[in-house]
């Protein structure tokens, strides 16, 4: 199918600063396996509202959004799925026939995988982070009613206010508590950052926890995942959190959902 | 190639009212024959402004433009090559960081054949047609010597006023007028429309003849392509001219000229 595009080919695509190959390669290899007259194409751009306004033009069926982008294409787009009104920060546009619907795919991941892992909604739960991906991470446990949580950001400004609007406590470091459940929404761990190397938790905390989730993705296996599972703790990583999200955008623009054979088979050819 | 896009693939497109396959399947052929990283996908759309904006927004390296947008994209661009100076209509825009230069692909490729089939240029002739296209063929004609002309058309206004543009005549028909070259620049002979069956030109001129010159490309060969090959005319087909045009769109994208074993292939490939 790749291989013979024709003047019906749709267009799916990303939108983003630095735009990677992940996104790409599991979009296309789906179209390609289940024969789906559709291509998926990565764009950077440092012009939003020209980016969104081609996507209305040229009728492209779907765009994934990332950072910087996630809270101003909020004004451009013409209706908000719950998953976005909740955290005002989208990373998913459909478009049906020039309407514009935006929804947040990541925030969806998210309530999925609390769900499937089996995480007690009563665990005390410790996130590190504040930014927008700390918001859809801890508005998805808000709302799967995780209530017992602190943010932990050395933001103080970022943190309080995350923390406040969605009624946990807020602090700069883990100091001496040990929550059951351990969330990193920071690049500490991310191949190619500062921190590369780091553990995002205390190694006493971790030690100490029963769940641990990663968002980061790159690699799959940082040092607070490869500690937990070492100590036989469950284990949430940033790898399940793009792909469930990437499916659920596939969903949305094609209206086919993959088989759970599929979807991993896609996992694994993006991956590489 | 085309079946392991990545993070750096390119994106070429065509825009018009109804996108057809032959460019998009001539240029994706070509990318894959020569391992270029670039995509060709089709667009239509209502929205020339916003189209034009997303080119520049999502850096689009190539956009080829037919009707009804080849006047109107002029004021879009940021520069505009001699091709399109000479006929106010353009075909192809090529993006360079942002940068637009416009180029009329199809008067090249009318240029180029007139010099490939040695027609000479006191040849008298008739050409049929009043439209966009026929201002391209008659500006390269006239750009290309043949001073010797008459425009036949039916609008008299059009048809006035492309002739006096160029110094040329004009006659609502072709009369007992019997020129040495014949060229036709309406649908007549055309799939599909209203005159799919007709000669453009009486069978009688024909025959007296020396050269018959068709843009309509489906079919190549058109009843008067078929009359004038029968009578052993010298022979220029609308396949020649879409297929050069396309040609040279796609060298002005990539900055690779195909052998011309690869471009016919690419041709053969895309009528398919």
């Amino acid at each position: 199918m790749q291989m013979h595009p024709n003047k019906d080919t749709q267009l799916c695509m990303s939108l983003s600063a630095r735009p990677g190959n992940f996104g790409l390669r599991f979009h296309n290899h789906l179209y390609e396996q289940l024969g789906l007259n559709f291509y998926y194409k990565a764009f950077s751009s440092q012009d939003l509202p020209g980016a969104i306004g081609g996507i209305r033009a040229l009728g492209v069926r779907g765009c994934g959004v990332s950072m910087p982008f996630k809270e101003a294409a909020i004004a451009l787009v013409d209706e908000l799925d719950d998953s976005v009104q909740a955290i005002d920060s989208l990373n998913t546009i459909v478009n049906t026939n020039g309407h514009l619907k935006a929804y947040n795919t990541d925030y969806i991941a998210i309530e999925q995988l609390l769900k499937k892992h089996a995480v007690p909604t009563d665990s005390t739960f410790a996130l590190r982070g504040s930014g927008g991906m700390a918001k859809a991470v801890a508005s998805a446990l808000r709302d799967g009613g995780y209530a017992r949580g602190v943010i932990v950001a050395r933001n103080e400004a970022a943190g309080q206010a995350l923390a406040r609007n969605l009624g946990y406590e807020w602090q700069a470091d883990l100091g001496d508590l040990r929550p059951q459940m351990l969330i990193n929404v920071t690049p500490i761990g991310m191949t190619g950052g500062a921190e590369a190397d780091a553990l995002a938790f205390e190694a006493d905390a971790i030690d100490q926890a029963e769940t641990v989730f990663d968002v980061v993705a790159i690699p799959a296996e940082t040092p607070l995942i490869v500690r937990g599972r070492a100590k036989g703790k469950r284990v949430i990583t940033g790898l399940e959190v793009i792909a469930i999200q990437a499916l659920e955008q596939f969903v949305l623009y094609t209206g086919v959902r993959p088989t759970q054979e599929q979807f991993q088979a896609a996992v694994a050819f993006a991956r590489n």
